[in-house]
């Protein structure tokens, strides 16, 4: 006989299990249907739960989507994942890498509706977007932050580089290019935009 | 007696005088409530028009706010303002004048809190995009690669510059920084972003 001590592993296994399908299901969708489209509803429909389950834990379709980006930035046990940027020593070619890889998922459907359906939450929202300073933003500006500080031990780049400055001349441009479509997104594109901060960033 | 044909220009007049209140509404209660609160109804009551005058002329408030911005981008008979960037012949000094004339906007609630409505309903509806790029920021884009291209004549930047890269370099992280609210908006990081954008674009 199942005693309830017992049972609490399974309904949290269970609960566990049914989170996961729902975040899921918010990214597939997001990145499927456009974010404007994107409903509880569907989510429900798509993870195979009761609209119920999802407004038990969230009170929106962002506050959703919001956690399926954590979870994408957690590894499988939920600890965050020991991220890093590449680093052979040469600064330009580990950035150029970088914003090429950015540029691939930011010109596939799947992940960049989702992205940006997170970003235009973000931009209208100051407490969501509190949350995704500390939680999102943050740890991925302080894995750059380390790749930085490494070239400016090293003399690569000019000892005085304020590193959050050197983030944003580089990762800035194309965010807001891809964000507003005012420009093709192509690897030369990266590439310039690595050229150019570099320059402007090394020892004079 | 007033003729049908003396009438027609009254009735202009008076259309015309009707669009400049709703669409200095628009821009004035997007300012004051945030795009989110931001109603027809509200809109129609503070220009003194009935609802179905707005949606006479246009489908959704994100179209009249985009009008309201063309309108402020306009001359007072709805001509092309002559427009350029300050050229002193200090290219640095002329650029962090305009980037700190742009980050007081941006502090700005009246002026921001429109602007941030504004950029969300182009970052997620591409065809507002498309004519983004064409009314609103393809002007603004021409008068800074104006600047830059004399620049770039005397000298001051590369003669191999993408005019369009470095209006991104230099621009691109404020922008960012102050939609997804990730750092502080001082007149020092504009300074900074200048400087490293130059230094990147300058003859080598």
């Amino acid at each position: 006989m199942t005693t309830p001590r017992s049972k609490v592993p399974n309904a949290a296994r269970r609960s566990q299990s049914s989170r996961r399908a729902i975040l899921t299901a918010a990214f597939d969708l997001a990145g499927e249907l456009g974010y404007g489209r994107l409903s509880i509803e569907a989510i429900a429909a798509r993870a195979g739960v009761g609209k119920q389950t999802i407004y038990r834990w969230w009170p929106s379709k962002g506050a959703v989507l919001f956690d399926a980006f954590l979870m994408l930035s957690e590894g499988p046990e939920g600890e965050a994942e020991p991220a890093a940027l590449p680093d052979t020593g040469d600064l330009a070619a580990d950035l150029k890498a970088v914003l090429r890889a950015t540029l691939t998922e930011l010109t596939d459907p799947r992940i960049s509706e989702p992205m940006r359906a997170l970003t235009i939450e973000v931009a209208g929202d100051p407490e969501l977007a509190a949350l995704y300073a500390e939680r999102l933003d943050g740890p991925v500006r302080e894995i750059k932050r380390r790749r930085l500080r490494v070239a400016r031990e090293s003399g690569q780049l000019s000892p005085d580089v304020d590193l959050d400055v050197a983030i944003d001349s580089i990762w800035g441009p194309l965010l807001n290019r891809w964000l507003l479509r005012t420009g093709p997104l192509t690897p030369e594109y990266a590439d310039a935009l690595v050229d150019t901060a570099l320059r402007g960033l090394r020892p004079t």
